[in-house]
């Protein structure tokens, strides 16, 4: 850029985001000098003031405004059942789905060896005592369908196998308006296993 | 999304940036939420002060921290050579190529009449005065090679026939690395029209 050193500097700064190179960078900083002056304002407040307004609910590690959070403050959500999942991103896709009208536990990530996150990294002890406390009839392992995500899930079914709780996994197959023909043949073989009679 | 209100409000702001949907939105506000404190307040600080911190070149119409510009105001470069850009961003470009060393003019568009855009919109009338002035030996119409910059190009042409200065237009042919199979009907045209001796 050979512009103003505003232009560029705000160029830099958006050039570090993810997804974003050089020229998507220059291309949003000549858009935001030509934008209302409102969506200047409301962008640089919302990213001055996300950390200080975001905190982690203290029993199920959602980000919120507020801990508990607004799901488990919520006295018409089911306390009886508990969708495990990796991230708050992986929440929020379920909570979309309008699905699921239980509570939430977020791990903050999977096992994953090489990156040396072991069961300590992740939230499974605050699982637990929160299974331990009692009340939970049903825990739904929905840590993503792919390596890390299956051996979290079994890691997790093992852990809490004598508790008494019934574990469950998300199920796995093709997805809702696929197509056989362009689908990976390990989802292929995923919705054949897992066929499930017409009744 | 379903976190705070916080991370819903940045993504609210960043969805209304141009190519950045919901999905990039919810992953830029995610990335953001543990990124180092130093890039939300740079992004925030570069975001707010873009507008006050940028001003136009009363000279090319460049933009720039000061009137005139870097270029404008640097005695190394050629005045005797304007180079015509339809955008800032189009300056940009050509002062990316290293292969410029004269002075610009930033025309703040083409000629459009479908969207009201006529001579009276451009910077054509702030052109003719900086030649009339004197010391100008040729103009380089460099406004992009479609249909808008051809007339727009044409246009001003015409209205400096009369001027005495020497008036050239960009080269137009395949780009350097390109491959003539893949390339447009319309580009292998003008390649050839354009075609030059081997001397």
């Amino acid at each position: 850029m050979h512009s103003s050193p505003a232009m560029e500097r705000l160029a830099a700064s958006l050039k570090r985001l993810p997804g974003i190179g050089e020229k998507s960078a220059a291309r949003l900083a000549y858009f935001l000098l030509s934008a209302p002056d409102s969506l200047l304002t409301e962008l640089a407040d919302a990213v001055g003031r996300l950390k200080s307004d975001t905190v982690i609910c203290g029993r199920c590690f959602n980000l919120s405004d507020r801990s508990p959070c607004r799901v488990c403050a919520d006295p018409r959500r089911d306390a009886g059942l508990i969708c495990v999942v990796e991230e708050p991103a992986d929440l929020a896709a379920v909570e979309k789905s309008g699905c699921f009208r239980g509570l939430y536990h977020v791990l903050g990530g999977t096992l994953s060896p090489i990156d040396g996150m072991g069961p300590e990294s992740l939230r499974i002890d605050e699982l637990a005592k929160r299974i331990a406390a009692g009340g939970v009839g049903e825990v739904i392992l929905a840590t993503n369908p792919n390596a890390e995500g299956d051996a979290t899930a079994h890691f997790i079914a093992d852990r809490l196998a004598k508790s008494g709780v019934r574990l469950s996994r998300i199920a796995c197959g093709m997805p809702l308006g696929g197509d056989l023909e362009y689908a990976d043949h390990v989802t292929v073989g995923r919705s054949l296993e897992n066929r499930r009679e017409i009744s």
